[in-house]
């Protein structure tokens, strides 16, 4: 077994302390990953917190982790030691269904492995990255080009944050030509903007901050809408091809629909715990969409990665100490975060 | 002027009844329909009973006509007298915007004309199809095939429910290998039935009601499944291409959403008055979208018509005299119809 100390929940209360524990021996296909930064995502509270109801302890969370190779099995083709790699949202998936063989992953028909907070298929918890290493099959890791090595800490939140916005994005053809709206400047609506930008679309992001609009324009934002206003709302109305809605909390979700014109989509990647109501005719006028969308597979994560490289594409983060976390964490909750921590494994 | 008689209601709380009125003096681009035949939707009793909270009276419902060409306009070229003609949802649009250049009236961006309970352009409220004649601009009426003549009274259903189920069935492509889902078995569910079968879907119907199986396999369902029975829900989670949801009343979206694939697409037809809780994690998982989706333009609605010509088909449909129209409208409310109701205008 390999050895690995990190930061683990004990329950729902516990809060995360230091922790050792152990990973599965590394096999021919699996590379051994030193990891050097983590990012903190808000599901890593909903789950430390078991606010989804699902949470399995000790629970080592984390899945924005980037570092070096520390090792490599006899089969690994695509990794050498001392490369630099990623590991995001799924450390493994069925292979064989047609989602999975279709390089969507993300949709695996048997339900993908988590980083952590999950059981591998052999029924073993899975730990994530707040953590010195991680054991990962080849197949869901992903290289990262050495010109970013400067910014590494920043491309963390790119496993997460990164692929969830990158993937909408281009699943509904942005680009030139079309008018994008990103809803909240967090973690995820950061990166959308930065995304649709780098696409060549028109962006407004809407946001009830009025404090943020300097910020939003300096990400890629076009114009910045106050969502509170409601005049500013209403000469807007059907003037949207694509509204990517990065907002977790619950919110009208039908002022935003009545933004789009024809054939226009809404998708969600923030996750409100409970049901939004939606108005039927909002959606028929104009035969609009809501959809929701998920990370994507490791192929356009590997595209989103090289994509980042190519356009000097990371998040805006504040880099922090293991041991501070819990206040971390008690930020993320109060929105008050600019707009990804990353955590320094070098600290553990 | 041209004069007219059909039945009106007068308030919210009148009832229909026999009554007299002008339409205005054909131009040179006005056809002038006969009436013989008009479906009753269900749209008519929420409007003559002002349920949408848009209603102007006095007013003359319907809007899915069938007749004979009386007469034509100097300029009009697809029509000669005699001809057999369809009016449907809409009698104008601006003509000029982006949707409307583009063949799709019924989302033009100025907001389409209706073909009862608006107002034309002209500041004219306009009446719609229980009634003995109407004139409409050559562009918003359909030919009706000869060979559909001996099922007249059935075609007047296909220029609302018919296009309507038609449209969203075209948008999204449905056809061979792919698996459709029908929910309910009504004036809309029926017709979405027939053209998913006659598309070449594998197609399944959804209804609560276990009496309606032996029409559903009539009409073209390859299965029918009874949606209050869980275990045989649960087996299809993640089965579905595509599913219409034809249902007017509230109803659970998330039991429909949660049978789609990936990339799967719910679509509204029906209308319920109250927002629909939606959950994000539903849409989230598989990428799915739920859509909405009105009448098709006017382009598509001929296709539709001709279409059904080709393929042999009409709605099915109970033929009433006028002096049965409250009745009618009762049973509807009821749901007691198999499947649409028409008015037979030579008993007006």
């Amino acid at each position: 077994m390999l050895s690995s100390k990190g930061y683990a929940a004990q329950s729902p209360t516990s809060g995360l302390a230091p922790f050792s524990f152990e990973r599965r021996d590394p096999g021919p296909s699996d590379v051994v990953v030193a990891i050097e930064f983590c990012g903190i995502c808000h599901s890593d509270i909903h789950q430390v917190k078991d606010e989804w109801h699902n949470a399995m302890y000790p629970m080592v969370p984390g899945h924005e982790i980037v570092g070096r190779v520390l090792s490599v099995g006899s089969e690994v083709k695509r990794f050498k030691e001392g490369d630099l790699a990623g590991v995001g949202v799924l450390v493994d998936s069925c292979r064989v269904c047609d989602n999975c063989r279709a390089d969507e992953e993300a949709y695996c028909e048997k339900g993908f492995v988590g980083t952590y907070n999950a059981l591998g298929y052999d029924g073993v918890l899975v730990h994530g990255g707040y953590s010195n290493n991680i054991v990962v099959d080849e197949r869901y890791v992903n290289a990262i080009a050495a010109s970013l090595e400067p910014k590494l800490a920043a491309v963390a939140p790119l496993l997460c944050a990164g692929i969830t916005t990158y993937s909408p994005l281009k699943h509904w053809k942005v680009g030139p030509g079309m008018k994008v709206g990103i809803v909240g400047l967090g973690g995820l609506g950061h990166m959308g903007l930065k995304f649709a930008h780098a696409f060549g679309a028109e962006v407004t992001l809407f946001t009830t901050s009025a404090g943020k609009e300097a910020d939003a324009l300096r990400l890629g934002a076009d114009k910045v809408v106050i969502s509170k206003d409601q005049a500013a709302m209403d000469a807007l109305k059907g003037k949207f091809d694509f509204i990517l809605d990065c907002v977790s909390a619950p919110h009208d979700i039908n002022a935003y629909l009545n933004l789009l014109r024809i054939n226009g989509v809404c998708c969600l990647v923030g996750l409100p715990e409970i049901p939004l109501p939606v108005h039927p005719f909002a959606m028929v006028t104009n035969r609009r969409s809501l959809s929701g969308s998920s990370i994507g597979g490791m192929k356009e994560t590997q595209e989103m990665l090289d994509f980042c490289a190519e356009h000097d594409i990371v998040a805006e983060i504040e880099l922090i100490p293991m041991d501070k976390v819990a206040e971390a964490y008690d930020r993320v909750v109060k929105s008050d975060v600019k707009y990804r921590f990353v955590l320094d494994l070098k600290t553990l």
